[in-house]
């Protein structure tokens, strides 16, 4: 059996809104074992609407169709659904009594406009919606059985996992594969630095499949295989990641997606550490990632945003005698940051940044994409430099950002003496 | 003339990531004043890329393809091309030099394996990559020209503005349709609040198609029309906008697409002020969000990211006593943080915000969604409290970084006695 995904509506079709229901549904439809093999998107017009669904009857099992399941004019897809299959619209009871059970557990009345959402191809089976008020339905057009679910992303992942996937589930029978994704994050290697590192892998797990892929400034190793026998799928991706990690070694942060500042977080946590920051060109960003994670406030104490000189020497205690001889951007200034703040907040660590993220500011000794970094802790201080070579200021800021806290996550490492990313879950 | 879409990869066909290129590249479409009919996605398999791409070719007449132009087994846009095409890979010139010419740019050795990018399909136009390795290339398949494109969301971008639209410009020829989009940004009512002052506005502008979106915590009121009088266009949607301004009020912060905080620099560079900012639930994010603008080193000073009572005491001096009655998320206490953090640094507004971003760390009395901002300035400070009511972290931090800004724009603007939202460009 394979499958395609349709959306439909003219705000996706123009580019007004991203489609974020298409990679949701084939990521749930390929861990449910069923092959995504095309994404179809097409806007609100009746005849465009119809030839697709045709198309998509003649050539596969399964469709998910998402959009223009509503009550007003441009909501269009019972009517083109019921045209390519060759039948009428006739009022659903299932679908009134569902769209008549949302209204009134609301205590509000139905709209007489919702009637029409009750209208649907004769013989479709009605898909219940529990959190929204427009049902979908399964009608088979051609040889392919369409799940029309609503466009509403929360609505269409609720009826997802609810109505869609246990019937797909039931379709498969016992002999349904199972598919495994696991997805290593890396940092600090180039993609094709990355890659010879990993020569030999296909011949050696020749089951799995290796993808890799940038999520800058990371690179991620994906390993996708498949099977009917779901232990056995867990226990090659185990070996795989055994091989791999030792080849990668520190450059691999995490094994289960986590993101380098949750890794950076727990470390903290388990080391009963705390942290304060003192950025320069980074403006803000380490903080941000490190206030994404829920519960920083156990580990995070504060962060400097000291983008004046003023603020380095009043704040921090920067000597005004080491910023006149150097700059801004040097390794000595960036060392008394990091002892500045944690001086000032009595952490663990100190970590400070100091650089240039462009677009202006860079000379020939340093140019844009020249980057400080200090690490303070309670045995020693010191600054290192860096050099990175993209365009973009936003670039620059987000690699200096994740640079920073990999210099912090390896010296966390060293603290306990482990060469492994999470040992737990190797 | 109408387009479509092809996005290509196993990554964005099984959902591992979102597809934003085809969103970016149909709204660049549709401004250049082609319709765009269709999106379609399939991954790195052969022989459906070779009949995806016949499909298009009997049925379109320009078609945008990104991915599968690098220099791995998995990339194989450039051999479907040619087997759809029936036609050879042939070595191209411009190609090779394209791909030379980024390497020694950089003072890189070109990977033997990249030369595998300068295999084109016989007949093809090498559409050279100023910011990235591999060429794009343009071919006709069928009746229909395909623009391939990579797949990296700023290399694909930028080809698209310097090689694609300038070559569809000249297509469409002196009868071209001039679509023109104005996007208006709005901060503080609700989409239905929007719509409803917006009432009338079809009655008065025919020609214009209105249009909401929601760029979270954003309302973008867009404005869509077309004609063949560039002049014409131009002067309409003036006027709409002339008409919408009084309407929307100060909730109205852009004309020009421009960001919170580009407004907000503007403003103080403008009025030759200075901002120092402290934050403890925005953790970083109004830092960021300021100093993602170039030149923000003329007008930004500081920001104190202070998570810890601690650290509010030690850095900003704000005073035990009201932490210890009020609790960290108080008027009091925002107030105070504005106060320290201008006193500390000499600038001329101090800006601070102390809430609960959630999940945990709500009470009865303060919720998730609760929000202090302060605001300091040579002749007062001030504390105001607010309540969003948005279950996710990072749509918290978010809208609390926003409204913090919004409310030091409405301040800047009263210091000049401005109605306007940048009078200049109306």
């Amino acid at each position: 059996m394979i499958a395609e995904i349709l959306s439909t509506g003219d705000e996706i079709r123009s580019g007004a809104i991203m489609d974020s229901n298409a990679a949701y549904i084939s990521q749930k439809l390929e861990e449910a074992g069923l092959p995504v093999i095309r994404h179809n998107c097409v806007g609100d017009d009746i005849d465009i609407l119809v030839s697709v669904l045709e198309e998509i009857g003649s050539r596969t099992d399964i469709a998910v169709v998402t959009g223009g399941l509503g009550p007003t004019m441009d909501d269009l897809t019972a009517e083109a659904a019921a045209k390519a299959a060759k039948v009428e619209l006739v009022l659903n009871d299932n679908a009134l009594s569902s769209i008549k059970s949302f209204y009134s557990s609301r205590n509000r009345r139905m709209p007489v406009l919702s009637e029409k959402m009750a209208l649907l191809p004769k013989g479709a089976e009605c898909l219940k919606n529990r959190v929204g008020s427009a049902p979908g339905f399964l009608l088979v057009i051609g040889r392919c059985r369409f799940f029309f679910l609503p466009g509403v992303p929360f609505e269409m992942r609720s009826m997802l996992s609810n109505q869609v996937l246990p019937q797909l589930e039931k379709l498969q029978g016992p002999n349904r594969k199972f598919f495994a994704v696991k997805t290593l994050s890396t940092f600090g290697l180039t993609e094709s630095q990355t890659e010879e590192r990993l020569a030999g892998f296909s011949a050696k797990f020749s089951e799995i499949k290796l993808g890799l892929r940038v999520d800058f400034p990371e690179i991620q190793i994906k390993l996708y295989c498949n099977g009917r026998n779901r232990k056995r799928l867990e226990e090659i991706i185990t070996a795989a990641c055994k091989w791999i990690w030792p080849k990668i070694g520190r450059n691999l942060f995490s094994i289960d997606g986590g993101s380098m500042e949750g890794v950076v977080g727990k470390l903290l946590s388990e080391q009963q550490a705390t942290l304060a920051v003192a950025e320069s060109c980074t403006g803000g960003l380490i903080s941000h990632l490190l206030t994404n994670v829920a519960g920083s406030s156990d580990y995070f104490l504060f962060s400097g945003v000291t983008y004046s000189n003023e603020s380095k020497i009043r704040v921090l205690g920067v000597s005004a005698a080491t910023l006149q001889q150097y700059g801004a951007v040097h390794t000595e200034v960036v060392k008394e940051m990091a002892e500045g703040v944690r001086r000032l907040t009595g952490a663990t660590y100190g970590l400070s940044t100091s650089g240039i993220a462009g677009p202006g500011g860079g000379t020939d000794d340093k140019p844009v994409g020249t980057l400080c970094i200090g690490l303070s802790t309670a045995k020693s201080s010191r600054g290192c430099q860096y050099n990175f070579s993209f365009a973009q200021r936003s670039m620059n800021k987000k690699i200096f950002a994740v640079k920073a806290l990999d210099l912090l996550r390896r010296e966390l490492l060293d603290a306990i003496g482990s060469e492994e990313v999470q040992s737990s879950t190797l």
